[in-house]
């Protein structure tokens, strides 16, 4: 908890000074509003359920969009544009617990609607590397893998893939790591792309191209015109010094019939891990959900991937957990009876008070667990607190002075 | 969320300073695991489930005690002892939304396991009156109201109480407030009780006796002795200083099968709400989860029933929402262009930034918005920008100064 506890107040940290504003939802919903976002194909992944005698299907919910795009239908017209969000919801997916997937987790939300100029996408970038940046992880380690679908769309094209063969050619991108390089290929002829282009379309969105040259990507893959809309990205991503956290990388995809333009992940510098990051361009998720249409970018980031980045980096502080700022010990009876009322006065007083539950009386017992506790400093009583005096043992460097009980707090703080 | 994170931020930050570590469960559980602690009546209460296909029955968690009592009596062997974990969960029950009772909220969880002595119990109650000292409310519109099982037991066993029937004499005591007296009369009769113990039997639980003074209780109650449990509670809440904010309800019952010996609730002074917390001694409860068998005392906060009181009362802070650090405007093209990295720098470097959207280049519209985002000042920037220059505005203040964009973090800060 207390790292979970490091990692929540991160994201929100980050989220407040990047002007997004806090929102969350029902922990379930209807099993439909899953549906309506992602298709049948969702109803495997969550934990679905309807009550006794009940007629309506629920979920847990296995992701926050949806939450999100109901409420925004909702209220679109009431919400002052453009709309910044985030949340940092528990969702719960039914997958088997695998490295980098457990069946429930925390999610960190961003998203911004209502801005169709790739300035809010950069934004998104922004705030998540910010956050990367804040938990000690350097652009030599971490790729914000970026794609469009406008362009990958119009190379496709080039390519000579039919526009009724594109949903498909998008799912053999996105499959495209899960399979030999025989098997892809095999594929690939089967959207009707000859040899020679199979080739190109593999090397193509095998190539990673730097951010901040759009003509750079333009000359390597030897595509002629078509990348205005990385254009518009591109210089955004320059004016907001994000280039070299970022390169154009034409195999990221992501979901299907739910991403329109930009799209995007986080990853480990050396592809060790499953990606810490991902989002895009939902322009069309608003009207789906009954709203207004409204332009829509947004990511998701879970803890657990991210986790396992920072412990192998060991980007975890040893120290999240809370230190006491005093451990309170009683030498004799007399000491022990005007302890509650130190750890009252020092609890209420804002203090991190902790005291021995052991009847011994023993000075080096007691300290040593006062020491145990990570206390800076150990208060001691004995039989002069009844004439109002304690001790105070700095715990670090062992030094030790005596002060009126009346003027403990002030002495400590 | 702003209030929720300032109230979930107040529970945290109080349960640190009281030694207290933080835990946290699963979302759901197996229905047994309810049924476990608190009998078949619980199925009602609970959203509970089973997966298409399954064959285990599910809830979504209406309290945290069940998951705590199963982990604590899964790893009671190593844990150090006394064991002090709170946990603020989002709980759900299925219930109709009224006042003071929401389908999903929040609840803040204290429990000390391992200590068998009323020192556990006070301190339980200290972390509970800090926390609403903390939020503002003191001890003139609180009470924290104190029962203890033994010696109600023994108060009914002398009016003539058989053993059988003792649980049902709980039971009635319980559900007094929610009857007619005729109705109360007729089944106390029922319990074995003449109409003078009956009388005596009302006017006892009806009463409140000031904490701090046993003897007055005894007194004032009629009550021969057998009052040990409460005089050990008694010196301990002195010691503490807690008397203030306590008295002795005997009408104050709670879980009939779960609480072994104190019992207590945190009232708004007047009545004016259902308990903002209740707790007490459950000393059976690790044993019955297959632990061995540990002493235990805790309480639950919820959120909702706070919420109303601290509403009532005016202290919900006006300002619980984060106010911008600065609000960046740009009155011309150069200084636009210059906006984006002035954005990242001041993000990057932990200020809460924010910026218009809109594309106006009007100093009026600019700077009225950002009044309206709250900011303490106003970043302006202008054709001077090509030149590294900005203005800085103090919103409150009107004051304006001139400053190199190289140094405007270090100016703002």
């Amino acid at each position: 908890m207390a790292w979970h506890n490091y990692l929540l107040d991160a994201w929100r940290r980050v989220s407040v000074r990047h002007g997004f504003e806090q929102v969350d939802g029902p922990i379930f919903e209807t099993l439909d509003l899953y549906k309506a976002k992602s298709g049948e194909g969702i109803v495997s992944e969550l934990f679905s359920f309807r009550r006794a005698n009940g007629t309506t299907d629920f979920a847990l919910r296995p992701e926050f969009t949806p939450t999100l795009a109901r409420m925004v239908a909702d209220k679109a017209n009431s919400l002052p544009k453009p709309i910044k969000w985030f949340s940092t919801p528990n969702l719960c997916r039914a997958e088997r617990p695998q490295r980098g997937r457990l069946r429930e987790f925390w999610q960190w939300n961003i998203d911004m609607l209502g801005l169709d100029t790739p300035r809010a996408d950069v934004e998104c970038i922004l705030v998540a590397v910010d956050l990367l940046q804040e938990l000690g992880l350097g652009s030599d380690q971490v790729r914000v893998k970026i794609s469009h679908r406008d362009v990958v769309r119009r190379i496709l094209s080039k390519l000579g893939v039919a526009d009724e063969k594109m949903l498909a050619a998008f799912d053999l991108l996105d499959r495209r790591d899960k399979m030999l390089p025989d098997q892809f290929k095999q594929q690939a002829k089967d959207l009707n792309l000859d040899e020679h282009r199979v080739e190109r379309f593999e090397q193509m969105s095998r190539r990673k191209y730097p951010a901040g040259d759009v003509g750079h990507l333009e000359r390597s893959a030897g595509i002629d015109g078509g990348l205005d809309a990385l254009e518009g990205l591109d210089a955004e991503l320059r004016a907001f010094g994000l280039e070299k956290w970022c390169e154009y990388d034409l195999g990221i995809v992501r979901g299907l019939a739910y991403y329109t333009g930009t799209v995007f992940e986080l990853h480990e510098a050396t592809g060790a891990e499953r990606a810490m990051a991902g989002g895009g361009r939902y322009d069309n998720l608003i009207e789906l959900f009954g709203g207004p249409a409204t332009p829509a970018v947004g990511f998701g980031m879970g803890d657990v991937v991210l986790t396992n980045v920072l412990t192998d980096k060991n980007l975890i502080p040893a120290e999240v957990a809370p230190r006491p700022d005093v451990f309170v010990i009683a030498l004799t009876d007399a000491g022990a009876a005007r302890l509650p009322a130190v750890i009252t006065a020092l609890r209420t007083g804002g203090l991190h008070a902790r005291s021995s539950y052991k009847t011994t009386r023993n000075a080096g017992k007691l300290l040593k667990e006062a020491s145990q506790s990570r206390a800076r400093c150990a208060v001691i009583l004995d039989d002069k607190a009844e004439q109002g005096l304690c001790g105070i043992k700095e715990l670090d460097s062992g030094e030790q002075n005596e002060v009126k009980i009346s003027e403990l707090k002030n002495a400590l703080t």
